[in-house]
Parts: C-alpha cells; sequence; structure tokens
C-alpha cells in the first residue's frame, strides 16, 4: 500500500518535473538565442510559440507512447512467464529457488517455498513477474495521463521566459526581463523538486539554475556565432 | 544475468528513443513553424540551431540529474533500511512476511524465511530494498552515459531537418525538402524503434511520424496565426 502511493506520486512529479523544467529552459534558450540574432521581439515570439507547441506535442504524446510501450512490454512478458509456468514447471520453480538462493536461504527452504508457490498459478506467475523480471504491473491509463501532465507543464513552463518579449518591442531589452524572471523561477522551481524528490533544496535549486543558464548562454554564443 | 543484461541494453536505448525522437521532432516543427512565418532560411537555421543547443543541453542534464536523483533516492532508501532492521527487527520481520502473505505462502513458512533471512543482514536489507520497495541499485555512471547518449542522439536527430535549409534560402522550399526527408527519417527511426522495443515496427513507424507531422502542422498554423 504504501509502495503503491510512493510510486503513483512520485511517476506525477517526476512527469512534471519531466515537462516544466525542459518548458522552462528550453523555450528560455531559444529565445536567448534568437535576441542575439535579431531585434525584433516578434519573431522571437513566433519562434518561442512554435516551439512551446512543438515541444508540448512532441514531449506529451513521446510520454505517452512510452507509457504504452511499459504496458505492451508487461504484458508480453506476463504472457510467456503464463506459458512457461505450464509448459516448463520444473524450470520454473528452480527459477524460485534461484531467487532465494541469491538471499542465502537453505536448499530445503527454497524447495519448500516453490512448492507452496506452486500451488495458485496466478500468484506464481505474479512472483517471476515482480521477483525474477522486476516488472511492475504499469498503472491503467497511466499513459495518457502521463501525456497531458508533461504537455501542459511544459506550456506552463514555457510561457514564462517568453512573457517580457509579448510587451518589450526590442529583444535585447525583453531579454534583460526574461533571464532574471526565468532564473527567478528555475530556482524556485529547482527549490520545490528537490524537496519533493528528496535532495537539498539549495543545491538542488542551483543545479537547475546553471542547467537553464548554461543552456541560454551557449544558444546565444552559438546564434551570435553564425549570423 | 539475463535480467542485468536486458536491463541495462533497454536503458541504452530508451536514452537513444528518448534524444532522437525528440530531436527529430522538435527542431522538425520549429523550422516549421518559422517557415510559415518568414521566408529567410538562415533565420530558420538560427533558430533550428539554437534550439538544437538548448534542447541537447536541456534533455542532456535533465537525464543526467535524473539518474543522479535515481542514485541519491536509492542510496537515502537503503541507509533507511539498515537502520530500521537495526532498530525495529521485528517490525522488519513482519514485513518481510507480509510479502510472501501476498503470495499466498503459509504463516510457519513465512516466519521461516524471516528467521533464515534476517541472519544475514546485507542480504536481509538487499531484499527489502528490492522485494519491498521495489527498487534496483542502480548502474554506477550511468547518469554521465545517459546524459551523452541523449545529448547526442538530439543532436543528431535536429541536424537532418534543418540540413535543407543550409542548401535552400527560400524557406518555403527549405520546408518542403525537409517534410519529406525528415518523415522518412522519422519512419525509419520508428521502425527500428518498435524492432528493439518488442513492438510492431509498421504500427510503431506510423505513430511516430504521425506525432512528427502532428508537432509541424501544429507549429506551422499557430505561427501563421501570429504574424
Amino acid at each position: 500500500m504504501h509502495q503503491e502511493k510512493h510510486l503513483r506520486s512520485s511517476d506525477t512529479i517526476r512527469d512534471i518535473v519531466i515537462g516544466m523544467s525542459d518548458g522552462l529552459t528550453v523555450p528560455f534558450a531559444l529565445a536567448a538565442g534568437l535576441s542575439g540574432a535579431v531585434t525584433s521581439s516578434t519573431l522571437v515570439v513566433t519562434a518561442g510559440i512554435a516551439e512551446i507547441v512543438a515541444g508540448s506535442i512532441a514531449m506529451g504524446l513521446g510520454g505517452f507512447l512510452a507509457g504504452r510501450t511499459e504496458v505492451d512490454h508487461y504484458n508480453a512478458e506476463l504472457k510467456r512467464e503464463y506459458d512457461e509456468v505450464e509448459r516448463v514447471p520444473d524450470q520454473e520453480k528452480a527459477e524460485v529457488k534461484e531467487v532465494f538462493a541469491d538471499f542465502g536461504l537453505s536448499e530445503a527452504l527454497q524447495q519448500q517455498i516453490a512448492d507452496e508457490m506452486a500451488r495458485d498459478k496466478d500468484k506464481w506467475v505474479d512472483f517471476m513477474m515482480r521477483f525474477e523480471l522486476g516488472l511492475e504491473e504499469p498503472v491503467a491509463n497511466r499513459a495518457t495521463q502521463s501525456a497531458i501532465t508533461i504537455g501542459v507543464s511544459y506550456i506552463a513552463g514555457g510561457i514564462i521566459p517568453l512573457s517580457p518579449y509579448f510587451f518589450i518591442e526590442n529583444s535585447q531589452i525583453a531579454l534583460y526581463y526574461s533571464c532574471i524572471l526565468t532564473l527567478i523561477c528555475l530556482f524556485v522551481f529547482g527549490y520545490f523538486k528537490s524537496k519533493v524528490t528528496g535532495q537539498k533544496p539549495f543545491t538542488g535549486a542551483v543545479k537547475v539554475v546553471i542547467i537553464g543558464a548554461l543552456a541560454a548562454a551557449a544558444a546565444f554564443i552559438v546564434a551570435k556565432i553564425i549570423t
């Protein structure tokens, strides 16, 4: 019970973190890069919004497909285990024993466990899935939820670095406000993200800010060199 | 042995898939969106390269931090389990029994397992980590390798949709070639990705192409509306 709750909440948080950290970082860096190359904010806004649309769809659907792949993989392995339990029960019993041999249980106890386990095929297969293959049953509808969470988080993150460009026509000046605003948001985001994932909040926040600043600086410099 | 190999290869493949599918899709969609708004390929190239730089850094470092977080989380839980085994051994034994109660083993056998398990603390803790918490020990240096794999895959993927803009000055015409080239590459990429992850190759390839086309079309339409 504890474990399931733990897994579910960390899955959603992981999705928000994935979507928002990229959403804050990539449109920010793109806007910074373009500000180094063009003076009109209109163009930065156009490119930024095109990026947010593209990124949220790609990441959201990417998350969706990743979730679906996980479900498909689980079901394929489940079918195989049921098949093996039916066809080669002795080999599967030996595999159960092997799991417990690794944990230093005696041969006699291993045999007893394997024999008792084999009485209920569903539970036996469930055991093999979790303990031999290390596969947890994926949460139903996780894929759709994951897609929406990642996509929306990406949009929410991406609007922030772009917002100064909506109001300030000169892209150089807009960049200045975008940097201040985004780096503050990255710090706050990094702080809470680290708190939630059990890391040191301040160190985590600094790391997130550095990544964002690094990506923006790199994009700015590269764009300057090209043009 | 089989399991570890399976896990490692699928981790690297997952990283390549993450990096390349976003690399092919997002710069493609961004270039398509900008082609709907400006006629000069130079600007599309500048924005595209800025995006690739930003995206590869954000995704690569994102992958690195995700890997690091996994290691930190594992170590924190490991410490807690060692502590609990020392402080409240009876409670931990009850948790071992609970795991096996779920698989329908008899009370007597549960007790025997818990008693034998408790003889070796390292193995006991290892058991709790894997079977109660569902945590595998993360592979060392996985984070760095993951960062590089995702970053390079993103760059490799991103260069493809941008390449026609290097040679064709009119962005509308370049977009035409970019669409053909990228959709073919998305199909080939999706085909092999699906094969490797054990999905139906053709269906998988079509899905990947649809995501790319959808993201590009959405970015193109949104950019047209804004300008």
